[in-house]
Formats: structure tokens, C-alpha cells, sequence
């Protein structure tokens, strides 16, 4: 009887999209499901997903919200 | 000084609703209040209740999004 | 489909107690399902409830532990 | 490596406001994440913050809808 | 910055077992960090994961502590 | 009305520690409460603090468990 709750940022993985798409949501949840299954016997129809989109700027990350912060990081890696 | 999170799927409880409506929050809030009162003699005014709605593509069940899950449902049992 | 967290703090419902008893813990279960089938019309098999139990003084209220915080309101009302 | 969840009610710190500003939420992200620097030898890093934002109709106190059970509270002050 | 969090009951994953073991968390964290990289490009240094055992007797399905549950479940089958 | 939830894993501040003590979780409760009551001018009375200690097995980060991964990072750096 797992839960699964997957916490994101609400964005696009690639650059022309602004959130997770239904196919992305469609494979976490299958994927979290099946690894469930495979690692402890979980049966599929047992296990509940959760995924929660939460905006960057309700995203804080060393300290600063996570877009900020990111960049940050990248201005440092140059 | 309990907390209560209650997550259900943002959708009616009858065909002709698209959400959960104030009224059955206020009947969710009262009743579980009045549980953790009767239960563990928690006072009203010590409760604090979270409601949580999720699109119904961001939750999952047997490997699948609910919506999708529950038509393979529908579908065994005819 | 729904799923309730119940957080309580790690004590006893009366004096004599040092914990949330099994009996009470089926109560809270049975009764939270029964509200959302009452509220929602959630089927009693598709409710998952989760107890978490948390050690006093893992708990803060009024920016203190939570004992602590009783005694300063129960010294106050005297 | 800290996770800290912060839910408030989604409504704004003075009349005129209807919701957190970037700035409060940017102020939340820092205080909390120099504590655990400053409690817990914690580097900012290694502290992500999520701040979720819960409608007033879905919060609960007192057994009732967060706002009902505010204007009960200022009713009994008077 | 994902993160995930799962929720399990505190049992064996076979008879002979109490609890999830070391070698089987490894694998959920794995699993569940690989599956954020493939599906939604997440950097594994970015994603957390939180394993939460549940004790049975804090678990609730159908209305019951999970273990009467799953009888009843067993029982019917037959 | 804010709720806090602070997840740490279950260690020592310092090296000859092995979990957060008393006075630490006082000290989180009390800055947690009062930036809520500077930032968001919350009331301290309003502001429920959970802290979640985490096994440090139960945790992952970079696709493994948290010691593992400060081995591999504490090797790289080096």
C-alpha cells in the first residue's frame, strides 16, 4: 500500500514547454509503480502516486528561490 | 494539537460537479475535528485540517493516472 | 482515491497513557473513511490513512515545544 | 541535506494584498534556510524549501473553514 | 530539484523479513532518481528522496488498520 | 495559521552527537516561529512546528544513500 509523492518544479524539461506534460506524469507514474513492484513486491493496484507541481518561486534552494539560485550556479561554473 | 491532511482528486462528488464545493469542505473540517475530539479528546480549537486537491492526472493508481486507471476498472467488471 | 495524514503528538488520550492506543488508531481510521464516503460518496476501499505520531518535543506551538507552551497557557488561565 | 515545508494560507500579510509576495517568499527561503546554517551546521546548499500556498476554504481550525472560524474568534474578543 | 518522498508500511518484502532492508532502500533510491533523470532530464545531485516506514498499525485501507484489511481481502477470495 | 515541517536526518550537529538534541529542536521551533511572525506577521500562537527526524538510510540524494553519496563527494573533492 505505498504513497508515492513526487515534488517538481512546475516547468518544462525541455526549453519550449512551461510544465510536466500528461505523458511525463503518465511515465513517472508507471515507472515509480513498476519499481515498487520489482523492488518490494509491491502489487500495482496498491500503490498511490502524488505528483505536486509547485512553482519556482515557491522553490527555495541555497537559500535564494531556485531560479535565482540557478543562476547563481551557472554564473559560477563559467 | 493534530494536524489532518486530506488529499482527494479535484473533481464533483456528483456527474454534474467539476470540484469539491465549500460546503462539503466545511463537512470535511467539521466531522474530522470532531473525531480527533471524540477519539483522543483533542480539542476543536487545536485542530488544524489541510484539504488538498489534486488534478486527477497528477495521481496515479495501479501503475496508470486515476482516470485512466478507473476505465480498466470499469471495464474488467462488466 | 483519497489519502488523510493524521499527525497527533507521541502521548496518551487520558493521564495513564504514554501512547495513542490501537483501539484509538482503528477509530480514527474507521471514522475518517466513513466521512469521506459520506461527504465525497469515496468508496471505503479507496481511502488510505496514514497516522503519524511525533514526539512532544518535536512538536512547536507559540514558538515553543509543545509542553512547554501548555504549561505557559495553563499558568496563564490560573 | 534539510527539507523544510512551509504552508501558509494563501491570502497577503496586509489588507490590501491578496497573496505572499515574491519578496516575503524570497524572506521565508533565507530565514529559514540561514536557521538550520546557524542551528544545525546545515550549509544553504543542502537546504531546499518548498512553500505551498493553501486556499482559506480549505483550511480548517476550530472544526471550521479557516475564515468562519476567525470572524467567531473576533466576535468572542469584542 | 525533485522531491520524492515514499511511504511503506514496516514490514519484510518476503516471510522471513521485519522491515525494508538497507540493500532494498538502496534500490528504491536508485530507481526512483534514475527514473526523474530519464523522464524529465533531473540531474541525480538534484533529487531527494525520503523513505517513510509506516508501522502497521498506523496504516489504514477500507476502513481498517491495514493487516485486518488485508484478511478480510484474503478471506474473501477464497 | 502556517504549519512547519522541518525533515533532518536523525544525526549530530557536531562530531560526538548522534541526533539533534532538545535545545537544537527549541532553537528551530523558536526562529522558525518568529520568522513566520516578522515576515508574514503570523502570531506565534498560530504557528504549529513539525520536526521530522530521517534515518540517515531513509535518505537519498544523487540517485544514493545520503552516506554514500557524502563519501563519493567528500572522494571527489579531494
Amino acid at each position: 500500500m505505498p504513497i508515492v509523492t513526487i515534488q517538481v518544479t512546475r516547468e518544462g524539461s525541455v526549453p519550449d514547454r512551461q510544465s510536466v506534460t500528461a505523458e511525463e506524469k503518465a511515465a513517472l507514474i508507471k515507472g515509480v509503480s513498476e519499481l515498487l513492484l520489482n523492488v518490494l513486491n509491491k502489487p500495482l493496484e496498491s500503490t498511490f502516486v502524488v505528483i505536486e507541481e509547485v512553482d519556482t518561486e515557491n522553490w527555495g534552494w541555497g537559500g535564494l528561490p531556485a531560479l535565482e539560485y540557478r543562476r547563481q550556479l551557472a554564473a559560477k561554473i563559467k
